[in-house]
């Protein structure tokens, strides 16, 4: 069988890597339309058909649209918030000051996705060497769904200036559950051509060749053809 | 200005939605052909287009395709894989050593995605309240990359069977870099139907319509027409 047969057409790998590039973290461009329910139905579904460790699943999706648990939220968002202003002075302090870092009211749909770190019992297979594979694959959740809603013009933003465990509380969650990312979703006025924090300067994209090794740390890859399309 | 302006062509989104539920986890079938330059070029570019709290970008790409390294990896996979299976008894473990969990040294080609938990300084924004930000966004990267790769033809296979303090000698890890997906890649003979798990009788995949709560955990969602959708 050839190589080339299970590749996608060209319009297929045109759709997933548009979605990859102009997928944003979305804080301040939310419309307040509600998103159709088979649209919300199709990004749950692509969330869930991410891989997990031992075909575990341990994800949960609870769809917020409260204004009394949005409030609280809220008010978690806006002490830790707070606090993380002190960690800068000076300009740095009045650029974060700045910089609008959630959507949680202005959305029309919050999305906590949880882990259960308690499902599939004691021996998931595959989680026996490294027990955080159960969060690290409902990371992967969020990032079909992220994707998703992108192709759906949705936008997506991941709120993580937040108190987990005073989340946990507002959100009733039993002790086994973690609550791994609360998303911010729905239509949005625009998508910005780069990252928020790329445009205001607050930090720059690495130069990709720079962050490639060979074989082991540190050691250059012995590959001109490679490197050369990395930095294109 | 119009909510679905955003929103990709049908043929877009079929391509995206494709590689979401035609991914797998390959282990056993991998064809040894290389991977063109160009093609593990666009996989690393995407996985370098994942969103980051703060911007951070705290991956690294170790590409190996020394026998000497790979046969190392596979030592420390033969003796975590020997410990999980006696985690198991009598039907179960037979079935569990009828798996096989990795394709290290039939793949053309390894990758170790790392995360460098020191990039950005002391006061990365956003990783304030939540110190595994730089790990979540990790596997985001690992999920773009596993998407593209589906697009492109090739398989992907996530190595969770191993000792990361092990792997981060064999591949020189400096103390604050962690290797968080050791990934084994390649065209395959075939990208199955079912996850092998699922097609094993190991687990099956859960109702969606279960795992959905509305506003707090464990209330039902009180949303029929969506619920509808979620179980088809």
């Amino acid at each position: 069988m050839s190589k080339s047969d299970h590749s996608f057409s060209d319009s297929e790998r045109a759709g997933l890597y548009r979605a990859i590039y102009e997928r944003r973290d979305v804080r301040s461009q939310f419309l307040p339309d509600p998103i159709p329910r088979p649209v919300l139905a199709r990004l749950l579904k692509a969330a869930h058909h991410a891989p997990s460790v031992g075909f575990m699943q341990p994800w949960d999706f609870i769809l917020i649209d409260s204004a009394e648990v949005r409030q609280q939220v809220l008010a978690s968002f806006n002490e830790e918030n707070a606090k993380a202003a002190d960690n800068y002075t000076g300009e740095r302090q009045q650029t974060y000051r700045s910089l609008k870092l959630q959507g949680i009211t202005e959305s029309p749909m919050n999305l906590c996705i949880t882990c259960d770190r308690s499902r599939g019992g004691t021996h998931v297979l595959g989680r026996n060497s490294i027990v955080e594979m159960d969060l690290f694959s409902t990371c992967l959740a969020v990032q079909n769904l992220w994707l998703a809603a992108r192709a759906e013009g949705i936008g997506v933003g991941w709120v993580s200036i937040i108190d987990q465990g005073e989340l946990a509380k507002i959100l009733n969650l039993p002790d086994n559950v973690y609550p791994l990312a609360y998303l911010c979703l729905g239509y949005v006025s625009e998508f910005a051509d780069q990252p928020e924090l790329e445009a205001k300067g607050w930090r720059s994209r690495l130069p990709l060749d720079e962050l490639v090794h060979g074989n082991r740390w540190g050691v250059s890859l012995d590959d001109k053809a490679l490197l050369g399309k990395l930095t294109k």
